[in-house]
């Protein structure tokens, strides 16, 4: 990737840069293969063949069959048709830390008498294994977790679902892995997720392209109806040429990811020393994903901090993107003090991202506490 | 745009080839524009702007205000967004004749209980005006109907509405504006719609990516919840690079609307008059938009004649992409005759399609009438 000397960009959790491999593929489907998949001549056969291709990529990158991929338009997309699917039959148990995506349509269903069960993260920011269990019950119908806080990093206990999955086949366990692909190991074989979201923008795709992984054994309602499309689970003219770019952006980083999440994690253990040096708390656990990293400068709101690290080059964020300006769920139901849910910054990594950026990161937040803090 | 000497492709209705200007803009968007619109920073700042000019641009084609346009990831969203919204309120009336996007979640109120009347198109493939106008009654509270058909060129007759909402303020009017969006006027101000659903991927902008026109006074439950995106009506990461295309896509258009439909007139009344010539009849209405005509070869099975044009390189349809082998709903709502629904193909244009190509098409139909039939 061509790099942006005067940028410094450290909001991969909001969103990411497509690699030039996805602009690439995008470019040529439009171009050259743009037939309807549904078209019976040989322009859509092309178009169908490309995104057979990408499904067969997605489908390697988490173990499960082609048949089990459903493109959808984003993650909130996947997200809804599961939980919307799932979430009428019976309880809920979900946390109060999960993403807007999750949150609402429980919330919806919630209002429409389904009973939920909400968890709250501990002060450490991670869910309790032990919690979750003993709130899955045998009237508990859909389990909804995000496999990766997008705020914090902090990581469900996944290894609890097979026994979960066991103990109460009835059970729907829905994963949001927005977070956690190519980053996590999230092989459908270990994880007993019936359904899976992920998002193409937060793995160097483009925005507008997501995936539904779906068991073949689970039922599921589609959202979206008409004219049949991917297995009559989402209706919808394919979009070609953000499935293809998809395929390109998973072919590109798949073999390289236990490569990148180590180098991410040096950079994460950078950024946590260079913190606690400088005096700022990190909320992200200690086992979080290396990937996303929370942190506050308590008595320097989030924006004051943000605006003075932009106007030096560096794209960080207060929490999600998804929230501008309200407080955080997430931090709020870590039951973090005010005082830091107000500072806190996140910063979130990609593979590009170098040791001299987190330095260039640590220098500035030190210069802000010290520039910010006397001018008030 | 560039020409394939070697294609003649006749299937717009299906999808549409996007335009150098929508893909530049996709492309421009994904390396220079990468942000999150929702993120508070620069990078985001310059996301949203795109996409707001865009929205701009789509408001300015329709005379509607930028507010009343929300961005989905398709018309099947558009459609579904709209009419499971309006649809439950009470009664419905809808024609037979539908794209599969409106038939789906019109079928599927009606399977809840909600009363629906189904239209049906006159022999010569139009809805009768006064039938209606004569279906909507005071319990009537959604009227969804395709301003286009999109397998025949039928034109609504749209002239009705605006008494109709007058008459009955309660009524939601419901538009699938798909095939006449760019092609046909269609002006909010003399429409009388309350919702109207379009496809970029029709109009030269790549796949996935949708408009939903909604009047400011109308209201809508959103079908996608999470973040709050698109005034809270559409959540999820906007699609900024296809939203860019599209907008592309329709500033480069929209000038040349009325040169594009004088053009594509004459190629319809070229083909009209061929088949006349060949004894081949045509289905769509007289006054049926110039970008589809629906004609058949009868004795020969459209996948047959399909087969034989596209070893010529011309590339057609038998009907909607979304059909794939089955009878269609619309033109069995017609009640053509078996024989010509079985033989039926459907030629739809571009505006870069030419009167050379209508006249190969012609010269390989002749071909195929006599080889076929004397093979069989």
């Amino acid at each position: 990737m061509d790099t942006q000397p005067d940028i410094i960009y450290l909001d991969n959790a909001a969103t990411t840069r497509p690699l030039p491999e996805a602009v690439e593929a995008m470019r040529l489907a439009c171009e050259a293969c743009y037939g309807n998949p549904s078209s019976l001549h040989r322009l859509g056969l092309e178009a169908e063949r490309l995104v057979s291709a990408a499904r067969r990529t997605v489908a390697d990158a988490l173990g499960c069959s082609p048949a089990e991929i459903i493109f959808t338009s984003g993650a909130t997309e996947s997200d809804n048709t599961a939980i919307l699917s799932a979430g009428r039959r019976g309880g809920i148990v979900t946390s109060m830390a999960e993403h807007p995506a999750v949150l609402e349509p429980v919330r919806l269903l919630e209002a429409a008498g389904t009973p939920v069960t909400w968890l709250r993260p501990r002060a450490d920011g991670n869910l309790d294994p032990d919690e979750i269990v003993g709130a899955v019950t045998n009237d508990t119908r859909l389990l909804a977790l995000t496999a990766v806080n997008n705020e914090t990093g902090a990581v469900t206990p996944l290894e609890i679902l097979p026994k979960l999955k066991r103990a109460y086949p009835q059970l729907h366990i829905h994963l949001d892995g927005v977070q956690g692909f190519l980053k996590l190991p999230m092989r459908v074989d270990t994880l007993a997720a019936d359904t899976i979201a992920l998002s193409g923008h937060k793995v160097h795709a483009p925005k507008g392209i997501g995936v539904l992984y779906r068991r073949k054994s689970c039922h599921l309602k589609p959202l979206l109806i008409g004219g049949g499309q991917e297995g009559n689970l989402r209706s919808g003219t394919e979009a070609v040429p953000l499935i293809a770019a998809l395929g390109a952006a998973v072919r590109t980083l798949l073999p390289a990811v236990d490569a990148h999440t180590a180098h991410v994690r040096t950079l994460a253990g950078r950024l946590r020393s260079g913190c606690e040096r400088l005096g700022l708390p990190v909320h992200s656990p200690a086992d979080a994903s290396p990937y996303i990293v929370g942190i506050a400068a308590p008595g320097i709101p989030s924006e004051v901090m943000l605006h003075f690290l932009e106007e030096r080059g560096i794209y960080l964020s207060s929490g999600s993107a998804c929230h501008r300006g309200s407080l955080s769920d997430a931090l709020m139901a870590q039951r973090l003090p005010r005082d830091r849910i107000t500072s806190a910054l996140r910063v979130s990594f990609a593979h590009s991202n170098t040791m001299d950026e987190v330095d260039r990161l640590l220098e500035a937040l030190d210069a802000g506490l010290h520039r910010i803090r006397r001018r008030r």
